[in-house]
């Protein structure tokens, strides 16, 4: 198996993006991170989105996007796993390198959520939960997270208020993202004051939809010559694991037994233990799942996720900086697209360009992208040499 | 890169499965797969799939088929490439295996489209032509397919009666296909009598949808005991290349420049030429398709695809069987299902299971699957060792 390495990286900033289409809102982020790489051409191009059909009434986005910026001809499929579909591209660039198939390939998540009408979107997210035995009981993708956080409240003693740090984490970080959605800092009152969207998640719990894309270049380390211009950046830990879909049929609905997997096969393959890890972009969709990635990601023992806020451990100077470039809280999460984000944040990290949410001296950095609640986690480490 | 090879295959009937839910119609296929391989687990597995966020809406495949089949925690994700997006799952699974990061894999692929009423599904199938460009514009897919049939008769001569013996072949093979949705043979005059489409494709040159299901079990070369029941297949050549979406956008809409590449490569890695292949599962979904298909890869040239069929070549006795099983023309057309179970065929004809239309000797066979009007194309080459 070959050691790969990112070489190039691009991002579009979270927004309404009426006047570009989904090929331009991807196609950009492509060639940003092509030209980044100082590459004039990539051999494959792999997509991470969910719900192109549906929402945007167009299929195989990778013959799509790879047509408009230059890469007809290429290679080219779309992955998906709800939530983590980015991950997924990310994942199958990186084996295709790897097994020596492929020599350069690039990895693009894209979602245009703003397409449909609200009522739709809803609909269209709840399908990354179990169709036949959750939704047809008339729960919302947002109220399964909500019964989660309830019963994590109710079991471990933790009130609402000690959520507010995750939020207000991920809001002061995001004010110096130029490609976040929201660049606002928010109180702790902003927080509790905030509309309720399905009790107790209020409206500073729940990350915003929006369109994105974001894209990485990779290459198998022995290709790279001496004169690149950026630090250059290995990837020392990827692996993926499922769950149920449905959260009724885990035996411990509040424990992400997935992230626990691909994250402990993550450590292994790079050598390494939770303490090495300088800075984690973790899927902060609902605060509740900032708070249990923490615990099943070997960050802080089983039900005290929360203390790692409340004792100013997540921001950029404490013990494991995450959501440093504002998390899916304040950057948004255009849904087939965050997982690549959160890797192009991960870079942004260590290569040091992070300004104004730094985390100083950062050598490795790990990002984690959820599918549905909890069913399909990816986890990726990755080092600057 | 390690040396992989299949050991098991599955695979429901094409049909109409009103009794069956998407997870058992995928679930059924998955775990004849593994019994076929003599396995009681797999590290991961890949599902190819392509409409199921709109018509089942269910998203993660993945982690919703691993579950049901006893694979909770492993890896797994859905690839999408519109009607190619079986074979792109059986090619992720390939390169995972080959690069060392996964022992043993499924993919399987699955289309459930029947419980989508009619309009609704010709509308879903469209996504695989260019929303922007095409579809808005009022064409349907099957009416893309006969603007393509029309100027390559007007381009090269040939009149409808002389595409018959595609779909004559497809239907007398599929007769011996216990799998196949379609058990009855066609004569020339029920070729050319049948209902028109969109002419000059009439019901007799489409391939119908349908519900289905195929899986393949892959493992390295080198794990493989010597004690399995059936005959060891290599996978010897795999190879996917894209092109334009909109054919109004490609130079010669008459030549499939995706399969031509794909071939190229696939025969390069295997050291060999057309000739050498003994049957060909080809992409049959529109009796024009096999034409472009057998040129593009070198069977015939240019012009020349019917010919192939007037002189009795492509069946089971000819220089170069194709639909062996039925093709899409018989067997049926699931769309995320169909790379898949030509894959599972051409398996079945390498071990001289192919009861009725078996190529004799068979040694060495090839599968094609085409995602939109040939704007994905993925070819395999499987050699019985």
């Amino acid at each position: 198996m070959r050691e790969v390495a990112v070489i190039g990286i691009g991002q579009t900033k979270v927004d309404e993006h009426w006047d570009k289409s989904l090929r331009e809102l991807a196609g950009f982020a492509v060639l940003d991170a092509v030209k980044d790489a100082g590459l004039n051409q990539v051999d494959a191009l792999y997509v991470g989105n969910m719900m192109s059909v549906s929402a945007n009434h167009q299929a195989q986005l990778g013959a799509y996007i790879a047509d408009w910026v230059g890469l007809r001809y290429a290679e080219s499929f779309k992955l998906e796993s709800a939530c983590s579909s980015g991950a997924a591209a990310f994942r199958t660039a990186l084996l295709a390198v790897a097994s020596g198939a492929i020599d350069t390939a690039v990895a693009v998540g894209v979602e245009k959520m703003t397409d449909s009408p609200g009522a739709e979107i809803t609909a269209e997210l709840a399908t990354a939960a179990d169709t036949d035995w959750e939704i047809t009981q008339g729960v919302s993708f947002v109220a399964l997270n909500a019964l989660i956080m309830r019963r994590y409240m109710y079991e471990y003693g933790w009130t609402k208020n000690d959520f507010a740090p995750f939020s207000i984490n991920a809001h002061a970080n995001g004010v110096h993202n130029p490609h976040a959605r929201f660049r606002k800092a928010i109180t702790e009152k902003q927080y509790l004051d905030a509309g309720m969207v399905a009790d107790p998640i209020n409206l500073m719990d729940a990350s915003p939809i929006g369109d994105g894309a974001a894209a990485l270049v990779m290459v198998p380390l022995e290709k790279i010559g001496h004169s690149s211009a950026n630090p250059l950046i290995k990837i020392i830990g990827s692996a993926a694991a499922t769950d149920s879909i449905a959260v009724h049929d885990r035996k411990d609905p509040l424990w992400l037994k997935a992230a626990e997997l691909s994250s402990k096969k993550a450590y292994s393959q790079a050598g390494l233990s939770p303490q090495d890890i300088d800075l984690f972009e973790l899927h902060d969709a609902f605060s509740i799942m900032a708070a249990l990635s923490l615990e099943a990601s070997g960050f802080i023992e089983r039900g005290k996720g929360p203390r790692l806020g409340l004792e100013g451990e997540i921001r950029p100077g404490g013990k494991i900086p995450i959501a440093t470039r504002g998390g899916l809280k304040a950057r948004g999460h255009p849904v087939g697209a965050t997982g690549m984000y959160q890797l192009v944040e991960v870079v942004e990290q260590l290569r040091h360009q992070a300004q104004g949410s730094q985390v100083e001296n950062a050598r490795i950095g790990m990002a984690q992208n959820i599918g549905g609640s909890g069913s399909n986690i990816i986890t990726h480490i990755l080092q600057r040499v």
